[in-house]
């Protein structure tokens, strides 16, 4: 038995736990060989392979990003042909399964290539944006949230001086989870996402109620969230900008600014980018993601194609693969509305 | 509305965070006033109180502890009388409902209180140990086990000049969960839990494996762990030492000992002990703890006393508070078997 | 025998631990009498006082920020009166001394009110950015470098994946000090501070040469760094703008689009921001900022105002608290050349 | 020109640092081609050699342990044979010159085969006891201080509860740098060195006075620490354990027993063992490394052999390759007596 695997989308730390646990399982109770494709989908398009024995996954579990690389290729992109090499590429390397490791567009090639041509996938759900709707959670999205965590508990030191407002900008381009979660962890006065259009009347409401309370207010808000009307710069000259509500210095930039010029309170800003896809895992998420890689290769062995690893509880349970195309699990309003008792 | 609360057993980070969100909500949302009793059950019994408002939980989020202290008092320990000074008290200081935030021995007592006496309780389910078993996850215990990690993370650069065997000696007294999922997440070579009596031969023969793959074996011992047979110091005279299998200088200074004798290879101990209890708890204990929080105090408002909150899944939920007296969540077997293809 | 204490200027983690230090050999070695003046030099002008005994510092030695306040505010810059009144004040409240922690501008005013007015003033540095010049190192700037180095730390995984330049913006609007330690401990490619004007055809052409190394490049950049010939946005119209070198969305952001513009490379920015000034100080910086306190406070005990307590190599001296004076130091060629082994 | 490399002594986070250093400025700068002796001294004695180009030290930074391993391998204890072998070796190799990275014994072979053969060593101090006498500091006391202090940390989350006694054991078998520095970064209330033999009627002293202001005592213990007259275990049959002062379970434990029978308080304690060792170097060590390793290849360029890299306040300076024999830096009374006034 041979056994592909490939990670596509986006950094999320443990990706390589995930390929380490397939690995160890595969090989030492099953006897399978396993076979790493390079880069996402590039890696079956273009017959870009590496062997994936014991040793190459050895130290690998503490480390984040893919030993395997990754890409946002696509075959069904690029027309008949590029997904009759990915067919070709899996029959010429032996290959009897593929995991595949990635978030909503990975998956849903996989999903495809099982429906459409049987090609025998498993799929590994992967963003640290916590928006598959699939799985109780994914591993990476902890690690993020943490990493906001620790920014914003150092930025309370500030606050305590009630001196300036406090912008912290996370990921979270269509969902808040990492704002919400961390934003509550983090005691921030203020959380924003893209599930809710804010009010900035209400921002600075909730800005200026908390310099009475003698401290400055900390506000979280996701890269993706936008103030009610949409367009957060409505004055500017935007030609040479990709459209879209974001303005290109970043929603965290133009909020410090309008709430400066609205409170007349001095803000500053923290962006953390990628900062919050890097680095090691926590041990949380080393923990989901191994045993995402062991029940993977365990569906490979019982012939589960077709099918997706997710977290139900503390069980790991197996879904339709096709469930990858559902729309991304957003923050509701019940959740938001509990986190908001904490505004202001 | 007057509500109380008490906080008893060991230490356990997150336990700030569930009363910060018991009086945010319950103070704005529902203008309670809250009442909190100092040491665990011994504050009801001696009337022991402090005012719980606002301020009393401003930055207490981060903090490790408890605010209020604690206890392992057991007001049925000391006779009918204690458990009437309780009443009196709780009717003294007009508290309406009382909200208990401990362990199994801490819940057992509300669950009588309430069954035998209608007192009006509801649970906060409260263990780093992780062993209740009606909730998925207690707080606590992801930042006892992300410390374990740490820890074990550091060995690795030890073990990596293949010298000595290095044990790691981890809390669980009576279940192995710390040591599961930190052996686990830290790519330790063998996990020996409460559970499961270990047979010194088979970890003598994972250690000396592990050197012939050219690297030194990390071993995570749970404290409470003890080799088939029990009884892990059977030349002992430990005629002035406490009953039970762990000798006095602890099963990981024990075992080091032993796998020295028996393989010939130096051995060193790293104990944790409450280094694992204390500190900023983790970005996801906030928010289980936070979220515990919110919800029992919701449990006051619905009246529905004699519950504990939970979690399952993502959903925090309510269990009759009379589960807290139920055996402990052990590690099963399943799963330790799907850990154990990382050992040796 | 009482002394008056002052906190003055930004946030610095390790304030606290000097305020500790003086208060705790102060009272239980001498027996002196504390009193904290709060919010930097509003303190003495106002007259705003609070007390300082062992259990106002317990605590305090982790935790970043002031217990005493701080403020910018200079009686100097208010005329005679408001000198008159903080010579009033410490007459009042019988202060024989008057410790000042602070950066240059605060401790400037100590040094006048000794020099002109006779007022026993002895000084503490304290500058994140390290760039006082009497002493090798001050406290809170060992911990900035840590947060630093542990961001860029997480971006390598990124940079691995070779498909992104990571811009990181760290403190420091005169000098480089942060940047060129973290950007070294980080091992980024390319590191740019405010002593040494850059070359944007350079910086492209490191950050070109890196991705052909197969590793995407890490540009660290300090807040206050500009292009060779001084205004890096030569066509904004920046009317309304504070005037001087950096763009309103910062330096960082500024790179960033300038980098993708010139060399067709996707670039993401990372802005720290108050992150590096806030949350518990290292160990280090604990070491070296108690240790401040416990010697400023024997400067009392010895008479010797005027002075300034300095680090040199590992003994804690003293020099003229008029050399806070001095022009800031900066990092001289020699070292930025030692580092630049590591650009590219 | 061909340099080679050795490194030698127990783990020290900051070893690779150095290294990379050396290699990045020896091939980049000066053109040199770089060989790496495996194991320490037992590379040369053995012939065992390893390539160290550019690509062999990418991503070592910021990990811990030795690329080239090391050992205690000391070709004088074997004999002229054995060091005739290091000559003919390095000979065989085309070696010009040789950095040697490592403690007392390590650097006292080179300082030996430079004096007494001519040999072109360059010496690099390496402990992470700090307490090599020719430097303010060695690489990785940074780090395992830094360690050390976030345990003690934890530690007083438990300590507020005013119930046990916390012993934490550090590393120091001959000096207590560790256990000063992180004693007072965590604010311990005893620290015991092996340079100053303790009192255990003045430790339970200063117990029981911590008790008195309900708060429980942090003690840190140096494992090379000792009560006065010597033996701690005076009445232990340890006829089968290695001679010394250390009772087989550690002074922590033998010290928490002592300390729970005369003041009948509960005692824990944490041994922190080769954690210390291990992991990533803070940002300061992987600074004084980086330098260090600078340097070294400079003293290779400059002809300076027979000569150390150290630290003297912010420059690196060089030393006769001779002080390593020197005898150990001891933390003096005047500094044990400064941190003492934290004690009790």
């Amino acid at each position: 038995m041979r056994v592909g695997v490939l990670t596509g989308g986006g950094d999320c730390p443990g990706i390589n736990a995930v390929i380490r646990g397939i690995v160890r399982k595969g090989v030492q109770e099953y006897g399978y060989e396993l076979t790493g494709f390079r880069d996402g989908w590039r890696g079956p398009m273009e017959g870009d392979v590496m062997r994936l024995d014991i040793p190459a996954v050895r130290g690998t579990l503490p480390r984040g990003g893919t030993i395997l690389g990754s890409s946002r290729a696509d075959p069904f992109q690029h027309g008949e042909a590029a997904v009759r090499r990915v067919r070709e590429n899996l029959a010429k390397h032996e290959v009897d399964a593929l995991i595949t490791i990635g978030g909503k567009n990975t998956l849903t090639v996989a999903a495809r290539l099982f429906e459409e041509y049987g090609v025998p996938c498993v799929g590994v759900p992967k963003t640290i944006e916590n928006d598959l709707p699939s799985t109780d959670y994914t591993f990476g999205f902890d690690t993020a949230v943490t990493i906001a965590t620790e920014a914003i508990d150092r930025l309370h030191t500030t606050a305590e001086s009630h001196m300036r407002v406090l912008v912290v900008e996370v990921m979270g381009r269509h969902t808040g989870w990492i704002a919400v979660r961390s934003g509550l962890a983090g005691g921030a006065n203020v959380v924003l996402i893209p599930e809710q259009p804010f009010d900035l009347d209400q921002v600075c409401a909730w800005v200026t109620s908390r310099f009475r309370a003698s401290y400055a207010p900390i506000v979280v808000v996701a890269e993706g969230a936008a103030p009610v009307g949409g367009d957060p710069m409505p004055g500017d000259d935007d030609e040479s900008e990709p459209a879209g509500p974001v303005p290109p210095s970043g929603i965290g930039e133009w909020l410090a600014r309008e709430i400066e010029r609205r409170t007349g309170k001095e803000a500053r800003t923290t962006v953390l980018g990628h900062v919050q896809r890097g680095g090691t895992p926590t041990a949380a998420d080393r923990w989901l993601a191994t045993r995402f890689g062991l029940h993977a290769i365990d569906c490979v062995r019982d012939g589960a194609f077709g099918r997706m690893v997710a977290l139900r509880g503390t069980d790991i349970v197996r879904v339709p693969l096709a469930e990858a195309k559902a729309p991304l699990k957003t923050v509701d309003a019940g959740l938001y509305d509990e986190v908001g008792v904490f505004f202001g």
